[in-house]
C-alpha cells in the first residue's frame, strides 16, 4: 500500500480537496499529517486551534484516505521556548542551542515533559476518535541533527538523579567507574559533573553511562506519549519514524512498546554519509549502493517486531546532503518495490508536495512547488501502484535464514573509545550484511540477548559488552555462530573482563585475546588458510584453544572455529568478508549464489524480487514465471517472480 | 599616476622629509596616511592630538605630494572598547571578538555609531581644508576579517527594528519567511531570534533579510562618514578601499555615494584564498593567476562608475596567506601596468616602508624593513614611474563589448543554501570571466538592473533572484544574453518563483526548471550538440521552448537558445565553459582570439597592453608600434602598443 | 637499570607483596609511585590518608626495590576543584576546561599555588625521609594536553603582573611591541588584554611574552615543589618526567635546578603525531622511526646536564594515538636499548599491569590486564635484563662531535608567526639530526647560549632570535658552525634587526637577507654547486659577503661559507639536507659511514650499540668483538659491540 506525507497548513484550504481527490488517484491509501504544526494548534498559551486540522482530516478521509496522525513536539513554538528557557539542549561546546529549526528541546527537561504531556494529551483528546484515524505517529525521528545526547544544567541534574538510583553509593559508582584511576573519585552524586569539557578525554565509563542514561530517557519521553495516545485514542496503533545509520538510542528497546516500526528512507543522501570510499560515493551517487535501504528494511522489520512501514520515501532529490543529485529515472519506483519485497507494510513519500518556502524547498515532492503537477517521482509512484494492482496483497516477510545481531550499546561503545580513528561499527555490519546478500541471502537483524533458534547462520560483527541473556542465546542458537573483532572485550562496567576478552564467550569460542592492534590506513595484515584477505584497522592478537584454519602472517590465529563457532580476530577487507561469509555460509548449508555488486535479490510471501541498480544487464533465472518486468534486467529496474518451492 | 601608502607615525619625525623627498624622487604623486591612527589622534577620551598628523601633512604636502586622509575608525583604542564593551562584534559561535588586532566593532552598536561621528568630525573639521589634501578614505577595507556579519544581542536589537520597518506586521514577516514551516511563527518582532546557533539549518529567508540588513548597514555606515566629511572638506573627493573576491556586502550600492572606486591588490595571496585547484595554486604560485587583478580592476571600475584607484598594491611577498612566496621579478611592474590598462588612475603601493614591529612585519614595503633603501618592489615602481613617461596620460578605459552582470545577492543565497557544497558564486563568475578573456575580449561588470544597451554580449554566470529592474534591463538589453544554472530560481523572499524557475525570465529564455541535481565531484554529465564539454557540479533539469541546441547524455537540454537569449542549464567544467562562451562571442559576431593560458590582452584609450604571466614566451602581433617592451613578451613581462583602429 | 612504574591504590592491597617479588625477579630495581593518587591521599579536605601507600612503599622497599614518588598535583581531586573553581584553566576558546581526566589546573592560579604547596608539603614531610625512597618525580608531564597555556581571569591577572615588572611603564611596553600599529597602545597595564580571541591575528611580541611568561611560570612552580621536597626530604634527588615533541615552556631553564632529567618515551605514538608524511607513517606504523626516541634520549641527556632516565617505556600498544598498533616483537628490547646506549641510567616501563579500567586500559603492562602473567613486553624486558648482567655496568655517554642547538623560543616565534604554514621547527630539527644519524655521527644537543667549545660541528637548524649569550657562543666556538633558515630574523622584542637578518650574526656569516619566501607543498627551487638538491617550504632571499658555494636557479646564494661558519638559505628537502650535512660535516673532518634508513649506531662508554628498525638484514662490521646479538643484524634485532680505539 502507498501513502504520503502531506502539510495542509502549507497550502490554501481550497485546494486540500483537490489534493485528496488527486492521491486517491494516484492510489495513495495512507496520508500521514500534524508532525511539525504545533504554531498553527497552540499559536499561544492555551489558545488551541484545532479546527483546521479537523476540517482537513474531515476532507481527506472524506476522499477515502486513512489518516497516520503525527504528535508536534519535534517543533515547540518561540512563545514556549522564551516561557521555558530550559528546554534549549546544550551543545558539546556548552553553548545552547535555540529555536529556529526543529528538535530544540533536551529530553531532560522538566518543563519539557509538562508541555509535552499538554499539547499530546490535547490533540490525542480532540481527535483520539476521529473516524479517519488509523494510527499515530510519536514526534519526529527522535535524535536528529545530534539530540539525544545535550549536555546543559537539566540534563547534568537528570544525570546525577540517574546515577543515584543505579549505584545507591557513591563507592559503588567509585568502583564501577574505576575511578580511582587519576583520583576522579566523588564523595557525593552532587560532585559527579558531565564526561565533557575537560581537559583530555573523560573517563569512558562514565560515558557509557550518559549514553545509556539518555537512551532510557527518549524510551521513556516516547512511552509517556504512547500511553497518553492508548488513553484517548482506542484502536489505533502507534508507531515512531525512525532515521538511517543512527544509534544515539536502543531502538530494540523504543521498539517493543510500539505497534509497528517506521523509518524514512532517503537512500542518495546515505551514500555521502555513510563512510564510503571517494570511488563508492561515485558509483552509486543517483542510485544508491544497494544495500542502504534494504538494510534498514530488515532492521526496522526486527525493530517493528515484522511490521514496519517506510514513513518517508524520497520521491527525488533532497536538500540536506552535501551534494543533492537526481535520481536516475527508475529509482523512486525500484526503491518502492526494495520496501515492499523486504516486508514493508506501506511506503509513503515525503512529501505530497514540494514546498517552496522553508528550510526544505529543495527537497522533491510527489507534486512539483506549489503546482498540481505530478514531478518524476510521482509518475514513478504511480506506476508502483499500478504494477500493486498486479501482484496483489503482499503476505508477511518469510524469516530469512541469516540472522545479524545488531547491537546499540556497541556503537556507544566503540565511538566512546575507538582506539583506531576509523573504528566504526555500522559500517562493519554493513560491510558483513552488503557480503552475505551479494551471496543470495535473505537477512533478519535481531537484538541482542534475543532468540537465535532456528537461524542456520547467526552474525555477530561485533559486541563488545556481552550481557548474560546475549550469552544464552548464543549458547542455544541452533546455527553456526561467526563473532567480529572486539567481542566480549568489555564488561557491562566498561572495564576489560577478569579472563580477558571475548570474556563470557571464552568457552563457546575457545580463544583467549591477548591484546589488540589498530592499523592506520595504509596497513594491513595478510591471512591465509581456510579463509584469505587482508586484515585492516583492526587485529585481535589471540590464543585460541580452537581450530586456528586461518592464520596471519606473523602465525598468529585469524579465524578460530570451535564447534559451531567461529571467531574472525581481525575487521576484514573485502576480500576476507566475502571469503569468511562464504566459508560460514558454506558450514550452515545455506543456499549461495555469487551477484554482481548492482544486483540484489529478496524473497517475500513466495516471490523473489530481483533488482538492477545499474550498470550493466542481468538476466534473471531460468525458468520463473515473471510478474512484473523482463527476464533481462536493465539499469535501475526490478523484476518479481513465483519463487520455485524450496528443495 | 603612483600613490603609496605611509605612516608617519611609525616613524622619527626626522625622517618624513626625507621620505617625502625619496617619493617624489620615484616619481609618487600621491600619499595615503592617517587610517590607522586613532591611538595617536585621540590617546584618551577627547583629548586630541592633532599636531603630529599636521606637521606630517606639510611636510609631504611641502615636497609635492598630494595627500588622501584615511578616517581612523577600523582601529578604536582600548579605552573606547573598556568604555562601551557593546562595541565589540560576536562572532558565530557567540564569542566576543575583542580588542587586539583591528575591526573589532558591529556596525549596529549605537555607542559606536555615536564614537565614529565624533571622531571623523573631530578629523573632518580639523583637517578638512589642509592645502594639500585632495581626497579621504572612509575607514579601511569594510567586513575584513569577517566583520559584516555580527551575531550579539546589539546586532538582534538592530535586525528586529529593521524587520519591524519592513514588513510591519509579523504576519506579513511569517507570510514572507513562510514560517509556518517546522512551527517557526512569531506572534511578535521580540520574538525574533538571530538565525544562527539553532539546532539545525535556520530558515533561509530570514537569514537572507539578515544579510540584506547587514548590508545595509555597512552602506549607512559609509554615507555617514561621506557626509560628515563633505560638510567639512569641501571639494575633496571620497572613497573607500575594498577588497578582493569579497561579496559579504553590496559594493554596487556603496559605491553610489562615493567619487570613485578604490580597492587593495594582493594579486598572491589570492591564490590560495580563492578555489584553484592544487595544480593552479603551484602553477600560479609565484607570479598570481592572470585574471584575479583584472578581474577586481573591471568590477571596482563598475562600482566607482569608471572611477577607481588600486589604493594598495602589493609590492612584494606580504603575510597573511598561507604560504607568502616572494613574486617573481617584474611582477610588481607587471600588476601596475595591469591596473592602469583596465583604467586605474592611480596605482598606490602599500606600503612605503617595511615595517620591522606588528602584525603585518612580514609584509614588504618599496623600502626594505626600517630603512631607507628600495626593495626589489621600489625598483620596479621606479621602472613603472620611468616607462609612465614614455607613454604619456592615459585617457578613460574604453567600454568593453562584454558585460558581466555580478550579483552580490546570488552569493550570499548561493552561500546561505548551496545545496551542492562547492557551488560558489564568484568562482563560476571568475571561471567565465577567464575563458571571455582568454578569448581576447574586454570585459565591463555591470550591477543587476543596470542598463545593458550598447553590450554586443551580456553574460549573466547566475542570479537566483531576478529583480523587476533586472528584468526589464534584460528585455531592454541589444545583445546576446547568456544565463547560466540557478538564475530566476528564487523570489525576493527566498522562495520557489510560482511558475518554477527562471521565474521573470521564462519567457525571455524559453525554458522552466523542473528540478535540480548537484553533482560531487567525481560525477559528471556529458554534452554535446552546438557545444560540448561536461556538466559538473550543478544541472538544471528544463523543459525549453526554444530551441535545444546542445543536449546532455539522458537527452535533456543543456543549452537552450530562444532568440537574443541562452540558457546553460548546468555549472561547466573548463572545456564546455570556453565552448559555450566562444559560441556566443560569435552570435555576438565579436573578434576574439585565442590566447595562451598565461597571456591576456587589454586595451585601454587607443593603446592595447600584453601581459605574460610566465611559462613560455608570446610573440605580439605584426605591424603593430611597440611603446614599451618587445614583440617577443617573455615571461613576467610586457607590452604597449597602439591599438589598430577597429574595422 | 630498570625500573617501572606502579599503582598500589589499584590493586587489592593482597597483591602488593606478590607485585613486589616478581618485579625483583623480573630484574627491577626501581618503581616509580603515587602521582596520581591525590584522592586517596586526602579524600577531603585536609583528611590525609598515608597509612594505605606507608605499607605499599614497606612493601616495595621490604623486596629490594627503590622508590621513586610522584607529587599527585597533576590530578586534584573534585572537591578542591568545586571550593576554587579559580584553579581550571580556559582554553583558547574561552571554555573552562573541568574536571574529569588530568591536568585541570592553570599555572597563574593563586589557590592553586597555596593548595600545591599544602600537597607536597604534606607528603614530603610524611614520607622524605622513609628508607626504600631515594628520588622524586615533580607533578606528571608539564603540559600534557595543552595545559602550558590557558586563557582565563587568573591568567590575565598573573600576566598584568608580569608586563608591569618586566617593562615597568605602558611607554615601554607599547614601543618593545609597536603598539602604535593598528593604533594597540594601552595607557595602563589594566588596559592589557590576553592575545586571544581577537578579530584577526594579536601581535606577535604580545605572544611571544604571553608564552615568556607562561614557560617562567612553570618553572617557578616547579622550582616551588623541588624547594619543599629538598627541605623535607634530604639526600634524595628529585626529577620530573618530561614528553616528547613537547616545546611549550623553556626545558632547560626547568632541567637546571633538577638533579637529573628524565622522559617519557611512546615511540609508536609519535609515528602519527611527528609531521610524517603518510609513507613514512605506514612504513614506520610497528616500529616507530629510527630517531624518535634517540632524538629525545640525546635531548634529555642535554637537559638533565648528562643525567637522564626513562621515566616511562611502551610497553606494548597503547590507547592515544589516531592508531595504536601492537608494536612489532622485538621493539620493547630494542627501545630499551636505544635508550641505554644513549646514555639512559634507569628505562622505568609504563606500567605494571595494565589497568584493565580508566582512560588508560588499553595501554599495554608488563603484564596482562589485572593479571599475574606477563605481557609480550613482559617477557622482552625479561630479556633485557639478561642482556644487561652479560654486558655489565655502563659508564656515562660519550661526548659527541656534534651538537644541535635546540631553542625551545625558535618553535614559539615560529609558530606565533609561521609565514608558512607548514614551518614546523622540530621537524627541521628532527630532519637534521636524522640526516647527522645516517651518517653514522653521534649527536648532543646544546642549549641556546652554553658553550659550544670542544665540538667539532655544531648546527643550529633555526634560531629567529639569537641572543647576546648565543652570539658570544658562536664566536668562541672551535668548530664548523651551520645555520639554517630564519636565524637571526627576529630581535627580542619579535621585530625585525635594524640591520636586517640575520642581525647579530651578519659579520660571522657574511650574510644579509632582503626578504623571504615560503613555498607551497608544490613548489620547489633547485639548488646546485657545492650541495645539491631543492628548497622547499622556505627560502631566504639573501645578499653575501662570504663565499656562495650553492645557489638557487635564479642565481641568488643557497649556502654561503664565511670562514668557520656555513648558512644555509633555505629549508632542505632530504637530498638536500643530507647533501648539506655531508658538506659540513667534511668540513669538520669527522668520520662518517652512510646508513640506510632503518639502521643506526650509537657509542657508549667503550661500546658500539647497532639497532636494526626493520626492513632488510644489515651486516655488523668485520672484526668487532659482538657482546649481544649476531653481526648478521635481522629486522627488530640489535647488536653490541667494544668500539674499536679511535685513530
Amino acid at each position: 500500500m502507498l501513502g504520503v506525507c502531506y502539510y495542509p497548513e502549507h497550502w490554501p484550504e481550497a485546494w486540500w480537496a483537490e489534493d485528496a481527490r488527486r492521491m486517491r488517484a494516484l492510489g495513495i491509501s495512507y496520508v500521514r499529517i500534524g508532525e511539525f504544526a504545533w504554531s498553527r494548534l497552540e499559536p499561544k498559551r492555551g489558545a488551541y486551534d484545532f479546527a483546521w486540522l479537523e476540517r482537513a482530516m474531515d476532507t481527506l478521509a472524506g476522499a477515502g484516505l486513512k489518516i497516520v496522525l503525527g504528535t508536534p513536539t519535534a517543533t515547540p513554538p518561540k512563545w514556549l521556548m522564551d516561557e521555558y528557557p530550559d528546554i534549549a539542549p546544550v551543545d558539546e561546546q556548552g553553548r545552547v542551542r535555540g529555536f529556529g529549526s526543529r528538535r530544540h528541546y533536551t529530553f531532560s527537561s522538566e518543563s519539557w515533559w509538562r508541555e509535552s504531556r499538554s499539547i499530546v494529551e490535547a490533540i490525542a483528546t480532540h481527535f483520539g476518535e476521529h473516524p479517519g484515524l488509523v494510527g499515530w505517529q510519536t514526534d519526529n525521528e527522535y535524535g536528529c541533527h545530534d539530540t539525544v545526547l545535550s549536555w546543559g544544567p537539566e540534563d547534568l541534574k537528570a544525570f546525577r538523579k540517574w546515577l543515584r538510583r543505579h549505584y545507591q553509593t557513591t563507592d559503588q559508582l567509585n568502583e564501577a567507574w574505576g575511578n580511582v584511576f587519576w583520583s576522579m573519585e566523588v564523595q557525593s552524586f552532587d560532585e559527579v559533573s558531565l564526561p565533557i569539557l575537560a581537559v583530555t578525554e573523560t573517563n569512558p565509563a562514565a560515558r557509557l553511562d550518559f549514553w545509556r542514561f539518555k537512551s532510557e530517557e527518549v524510551n521513556a519521553y516516547d512511552r509517556m506519549q504512547c500511553d497518553i495516545i492508548r488513553r484517548f485514542s482506542p484502536g489505533r496503533w502507534v508507531t515512531h519514524n525512525f532515521m538511517g545509520f543512527f544509534n544515539e538510542f536502543d531502538h530494540w528497546q523504543l521498539g517493543r512498546h510500539l505497534d509497528l516500526a517506521s523509518w524514512d528512507s532517503y537512500p542518495i543522501g546515505f551514500v555521502e554519509r555513510f563512510p564510503f570510499s571517494e570511488q563508492e560515493r561515485g558509483r552509486w551517487a543517483e542510485t544508491s549502493h544497494p544495500d542502504i535501504a534494504p538494510f534498514h528494511h530488515d532492521l526496522y522489520r526486527g525493530v517493528g517486531q515484522d511490521r514496519f512501514w517506510v514513513m518517508e520515501q524520497q520521491p527525488g532529490p533532497v536538500n540536506w546532503a552535501s551534494w543533492n543529485p537526481v535520481p536516475k529515472p527508475g529509482m523512486v519506483r525500484l526503491w518502492t518495490w526494495e520496501a515492499f519485497a523486504h516486508g514493508a507494510e506501506v511506503v509513503s513519500y515525503f512529501r505530497w508536495r514540494q514546498a517552496p518556502f522553508g528550510q526544505e524547498q529543495n527537497h522533491a515532492g510527489l507534486n512539483l512547488p506549489g503546482l498540481h503537477e505530478l514531478s518524476q517521482g510521482g509518475r514513478e509512484a504511480e506506476a508502483v501502484s499500478t504494477e500493486l494492482q498486479v501482484v496483489g496483497p503482499l503476505g508477511a516477510a518469510s524469516r530469512a535464514q541469516v540472522a545479524i545481531v545488531y547491537d546499540y550499546q556497541a556503537s556507544w561503545v566503540t565511538r566512546i573509545q575507538p582506539q583506531g580513528r576509523d573504528f566504526c561499527y555500522h559500517e562493519l555490519v554493513f560491510r558483513w550484511y552488503e557480503a552475505a546478500r551479494r551471496l543470495g541471502l535473505d537477512i533478519d537483524f535481531v537484538a541482542p540477548g534475543a532468540s537465535l533458534q532456528g537461524y542456520g547462520l547467526v552474525l555477530v560483527p561485533s559486541m563488545p559488552i556481552v550481557s548474560d541473556a546475549a550469552t544464552e542465546a548464543f549458547a542455544k542458537a541452533s546455527g553456526i555462530l561467526l563473532f567480529g573483532p572486539r567481542t566480549g572485550s568489555r564488561t557491562s562496567s566498561f572495564a576489560i573482563p577478569d579472563n580477558l576478552p571475548p570474556g563470557p564467550l571464552a568457552d563457546l569460542t575457545g580463544t583467549r585475546t591477548i591484546e589488540a592492534s589498530s592499523l592506520r590506513p595504509n596497513v594491513r595484515h595478510r591471512v591465509s588458510g581456510a579463509v584469505s584477505g587482508h586484515a585492516i584497522r583492526w587485529r585481535d592478537h589471540l590464543e585460541a584453544k580452537g581450530e586456528i584454519i586461518a592464520r596471519f602472517d606473523d602465525g598468529l590465529p585469524a579465524l578460530v572455529s570451535n564447534g559451531r563457532s567461529f571467531l574472525l580476530a581481525c575487521w576484514p577487507d573485502g576480500e576476507l568478508t566475502q571469503s569468511v561469509l562464504s566459508a560460514v555460509a558454506t558450514s550452515a548449508a545455506l543456499d549461495t549464489c555469487s551477484l554482481p555488486d548492482h544486483v540484489r535479490l529478496r524473497r517475500r510471501d513466495g516471490l523473489t524480487f530481483a533488482f538492477n541498480y545499474g550498470g550493466v544487464e542481468w538476466i534473471c533465472p531460468d525458468g520463473v514465471e515473471i510478474l512484473v518486468g523482463d527476464r533481462v534486467l536493465c539499469s535501475q529496474q526490478l523484476a518479481i517472480w513465483r519463487s520455485p518451492a524450496p528443495h
